[in-house]
């Protein structure tokens, strides 16, 4: 298969549309968990509740008419389950499990329902740029059109039960992901993480609790659910992202004035890297990507589409590199498959461009 | 000026003609040093004598009937005699001396003739790749033509009489411009140039002695200039010359077999470097152009010319960098320069192959 045709296919609807303030934050997410009042939660539950569940689940979807097509985790390889996880629309706990548990997709994968992870249904919604209140919206139209088939475990003083005490109340996380090169090369995200923490937020790496910040990206997301609306939630999030925002863009300000040259020189000897290595490790590949993106929102870089960080960032990955060459590939086969992969999808930005590949 | 035109008037015939084993061998220089019998050498010659010795020497070479001109040290600016110096037209030493010294250059560079540096004259002929023989018979045809009307000082026990003890007997310096990455990736230079001092032999950096071997290139001269005859000289020179050429033919097939991936690897970083980076230091320029046009010699890089290494090298020297700035730089403005000299000669290159640039 052509790279361009895998990589059409792959894509998903929040990766390569431009949100608000898109320039740096990459991509928004809700989530909600929820519970059946009447099954077994998932840490409990035997084989035969579980199966009832996911009926119960099927049932419920296909009543709302939403166009969601099921994957189930035991029809899926290894590989594939992998991919999921990459593109965030399942969590690698989901991906373990081989029994009962399964995802409905919508077809632009903007909306993910996990079912039997951690908790009996998990809404997803996933959109481009800064759209919380958007993605919110969605999520709870999803959440009350499911709970008129579905009996959920709510109670009058905590809310929505969950199986994990910190997601009691709301079920929600709401998290947005963030590039943050300008606070990065500023050395002010060590002042930053700690900050936030006493809003009841915390950011993370792309994928992550306990994930690396690769790429420059934080993901930054509530921990409190209980005690505030999701409204509340929300809003308190989305302030804070917006002073993060605003930091950032003053970061970005100040580096460029103050060295103009040397930032255009690491934009640039990064664009060298990635048309041109032939072996490249994932976490300078998460570099290079994070230069080149702030190259082009900073206007050094022309010829190359924004969404090239959101896109490469998942598609070098181990899963995707392994499904994109047909099989298992060790680590060094990855780094080169990396390499040529990433090559081949910028010579597709510059040959639209100027008409020819150049090497 | 435009750069394609800056570079067609800067560039000696050594520097873009392919010579013989040009893939390892840059340029053979072989030099003269001699002295007029009648007046005293430069060393202790009064400021008349030298301007006696000047005269001589014009109307011997207007004698030859040799298409010489005449640049007269003082009539050039600290730059210009730069530029002379980074060609390897004239020494440093002739550039600091401002009273009757001079060089006379042919056409296309490939002689030059040095008037009142350490010796009244020194003959000097510039060739592309390994033309040790072509280069001494016309070095020796100079000399006899200026031996017709120019009184040399000899002596029948010792032969040529020079300055410098150690250019006594022959005054010849014959000396090969070699390319060896092959050799210095796999760490066998520590080994071959004690090893050819045992012949009489030395190998310096591309400026001469006490210079580093910037861009893994080499200049093996003979030491000795006593005893021997100037074929032999040559002959002996060939000789190990043939033999590093042959050992680094074999660290190159040596390296592609056992690590040929990461080798590709590093050549395609460093022309990716040379393509876009921004603020670019000499130390790393030289070693990307040794890197590119190593990858040009082995097959992996096609659309770029492989005197690019000659040219390059020297045109990022700080005096072209600042002739073509046209005027004083500072070392950040030149690394800078540097990068954008490089970046739009290889785009050159690259638009003459494609008829596009792309970035």
């Amino acid at each position: 298969m052509s790279l361009e045709k895998f990589l059409n296919q792959a894509v998903s609807s929040w990766m390569n549309e431009d949100g608000p303030f898109s320039e740096i934050v990459l991509s928004t997410r809700i989530r909600l968990a929820r519970n059946h009042n009447q099954y077994a939660f998932p840490t409990v539950f035997t084989k035969e509740e579980a199966e009832q569940t996911a009926q119960a689940v099927s049932a419920a979807v296909k009543e709302t008419g939403y166009p969601l097509e099921e994957l189930k985790m035991k029809d899926l390889q290894g590989l594939e389950k992998r991919v999921l996880v990459e593109k965030h629309l399942i969590s690698p706990n989901l991906a373990e499990d081989t029994s009962s548990s399964s995802v409905w997709l919508s077809d632009d994968e903007d909306i993910s329902l996990m079912v039997n992870e951690e908790d009996h249904i998990r809404i997803q919604c996933l959109f481009p740029g800064l759209q919380l209140k958007e993605a919110l919206r969605r999520a709870l139209e999803i959440d009350d059109a499911l709970e008129e088939h579905f009996d959920y475990a709510f109670d009058e003083n905590f809310g929505y039960l969950t199986t994990c005490p910190t997601n009691v109340g709301t079920g929600l996380r709401a998290s947005v992901m963030m590039h943050l090169p300008g606070l990065m090369m500023t050395h002010q995200m060590n002042r930053i993480i700690p900050a936030i923490g006493q809003f009841g937020l915390v950011a993370r790496g792309i994928y992550g609790e306990g994930s690396e910040a690769l790429g420059n990206i934080f993901q930054i997301s509530n921990q409190t659910t209980l005690g505030k609306s999701e409204e509340d939630i929300t809003e308190d999030l989305l302030h804070v992202v917006d002073q993060i925002i605003a930091q950032e863009k003053s970061a970005r300000e100040a580096l460029v004035k103050s060295s103009g040259i040397q930032l255009e020189d690491r934009v640039f000897r990064s664009y060298g890297t990635l048309r041109y290595s032939r072996v490249l490790e994932s976490k300078e590949a998460a570099k290079c990507l994070s230069d080149v993106r702030l190259g082009i929102d900073l206007g050094f870089i022309e010829n190359v589409s924004r969404s090239i960080l959101n896109e490469l960032m998942i598609f070098t990955q181990p899963g995707f590199l392994q499904q994109y060459a047909g099989g298992f590939l060790r680590p060094v086969e990855r780094d080169i498959r990396r390499a040529s992969l990433i090559r081949e999808r910028l010579e597709m930005d510059v040959s639209k461009d100027k008409g020819g590949s150049d090497i």
